[in-house]
């Protein structure tokens, strides 16, 4: 795979979502849950939202690709996840697991755990999020410092490295590392993707919603293409809104303007690095 | 009715609330539970959300209406919603029903079968959610082919103005169907409001925040003018905030304005067409 | 204490909050969870908001204070919410209550009941909401009259001063009066803030978002300070924010942008009135 080729699959998925507006439900955080919606519509999905055991099932038969966010956890998720992401694993769905504030909790450490045999076609976190995930999972063989404060990350996206590549060699699909620069990577190739603001660190629900939206490009692309889009896309939208506001409460309704408004070809030749291993 | 007698009660309503500020307290979902309540407070009202069993019952009895969104359905819905729903027909209040995404989920199904004794003065939902439930209560004479997507309609309008009838019939109250065009009926009249845009589909909520406006004014007026009223200002509204915006992020917080911006003579003058049956 | 040793104090605060970026998590409604998140991270902290029991306590091990508001009752709250509060008045944490909506429903009187012993460093509430907490408590010798209407007040901030004091020198922290203008009160100063905006009644959660806020400052300040800090940014930004709009829906996002660029000597010198009783 060369980077044009990326750059074309980049630019196919933003057309497809476009042209088909794929619904990607999510069972997800009621902290930024309507603002992972608006960014789902923004680029052209449908969103839905559920709690329910039979619900998150039923999603999983009806949609293209699905989200998984863990940033708040109810009682009812003890049912409602393991056999939403058993289904999504049985029929073939991609899903999106997004390990919000990992080591949190006995129900959250539990249910991440029992996601490991489901293989999520995408991890999409912080650079801490990954690393704690994969140490969870017993993919990394040397002893893991837990370094998750609540929901925000105290390492960089290059520590990930490792622990991200180990995750999408063990799933098979990908792994999206966010941060300053975002990396996402199959195992066998590693992206960079650079722009986005200082803002999405200012506002909440910059990383829920990324990963919303890489549920939507799920519906119709591959792990990685998805993944990338999805960085693309936002770090695109996000340096465009930086440059027309001065402050984080501005930011959000621009960005989501800016979402709206990127071309498949702006998404597609935002910049970025790629390598194939 | 003349047209310029429901105009005329249409700029009564939005003066009523306007003036005493009611509280229509909600029972909704997670996903548009802020914008639910922003909405209903830009035009005059008051909110108040709940999850409780006792909560739902306290609320019935000192509010003058109430809205039951089952978009999000939690376990302890299958206590709150049927004693809350048998307590306002109990009590002779207006109450607001938006069936999102019927047919998804047994208990989903459950609370809007049980729903149906207690007669909802107001049902507001898409075409294929309106449809759905009138099959849902055996309403119609003919099989139901079920178009619900999520909470998205694949169904026209016009398409639903057979369920509508029916379940205004039915209830002795009104039915508001959104879409292009918006339908309500209380079985007797049809009126269709005119205006909106686009953009109401491009961000979640505008349905859920109609029927929590419809709520609102179902404090001051009868179900067929609350809903008509409230399908009014969301039209003139929408319009007006389309002319200011380029896109669904900046839409949001102008269409609030505008909501609130409104005058009632404004209000009941939007275009809309009204027959008498 | 004098006034300018208030000012200073606040001057501190703000900067310490920049500065460390202290998280602050909370348990809050699901009407305003991200516009609590949103404004927390505006002022410079970190937020992070959990329903379970055992997430509580964790919450109250590593944070430096936490919000805790009741605005919506699940009920794990029944576990979650004593659980939590027993640990923040084991370790010593400063940690805010805002009884929102004091009176609706069983458990949530239970709840508040029970957070009694456990003395929160800072109770924020409208004038209705203290008024009622103190009578809940038995306070005041004289009999209640509860006047809360859902989440809106019905008496004035002056009228809640005796029963902002009774509880002040029960817990032996603070309380917080919010209303046209704001009192807080530590039992031995009482502050009063000035500022604001009639928008600020025109949205859901600048009562709740000012708990939140003032959680924050109390990772870094006293109780007192704490609450009157919170208080001035959020006068000192709703009057900048309603100078440059017309309407609720645009006051949100510009309010959030006046919360993030207001300086530490702008909010200590934003007006108020400050007296040793």
């Amino acid at each position: 795979m060369k980077k044009e080729e990326v750059q074309a699959a980049i630019i196919e998925a933003v057309h497809q979502v476009k042209s088909t507006n794929p619904m990607a439900p999510s069972i997800t955080n009621t902290v930024t849950i309507n603002f992972v919606a608006n960014t789902q519509i923004a680029v052209g999905g449908s969103a839905a939202m559920v709690y329910m055991p039979d619900e998150g099932k039923t999603m999983a038969n009806i949609a293209q690709a699905m989200y998984i966010n863990v940033g708040t956890i109810f009682p009812i998720y003890e049912e409602t996840l393991p056999q939403t992401a058993a289904k999504l694993h049985e029929l073939g769905k991609n899903w999106v697991v997004d390990p919000v504030a990992i080591g949190i909790g006995e129900l959250r450490t539990k249910l991440l755990n029992d996601f490991k045999p489901y293989k999520p076609s995408i991890i999409r976190g912080n650079a801490s999020e990954v690393i704690a995930l994969a140490h969870l999972w017993h993919l990394l063989d040397h002893p893991s410092e837990s370094k998750v404060r609540g929901v925000d990350s105290t390492e960089s996206v290059d520590q990930a490295t490792e622990a991200a590549l180990a995750l999408a060699l063990y799933t098979g699909g990908a792994v999206s590392v966010s941060g300053k620069t975002d990396l996402v990577t199959d195992g066998h190739h590693i992206a960079h993707s650079h722009g986005g603001s200082s803002f999405m660190g200012k506002i909440t629900g910059a990383g829920c919603s990324l990963g919303g939206v890489t549920a939507v490009y799920a519906c119709v692309a591959d792990p990685f293409i998805a993944a990338l889009t999805a960085c693309q896309v936002f770090n695109l939208a996000g340096s465009r809104a930086e440059a027309k506001v001065k402050a984080p409460g501005s930011f959000q309704p621009q960005f989501i303007d800016e979402l709206y408004l990127a071309s498949a070809e702006d998404i597609a030749h935002n910049s970025f690095d790629f390598v194939t291993l």
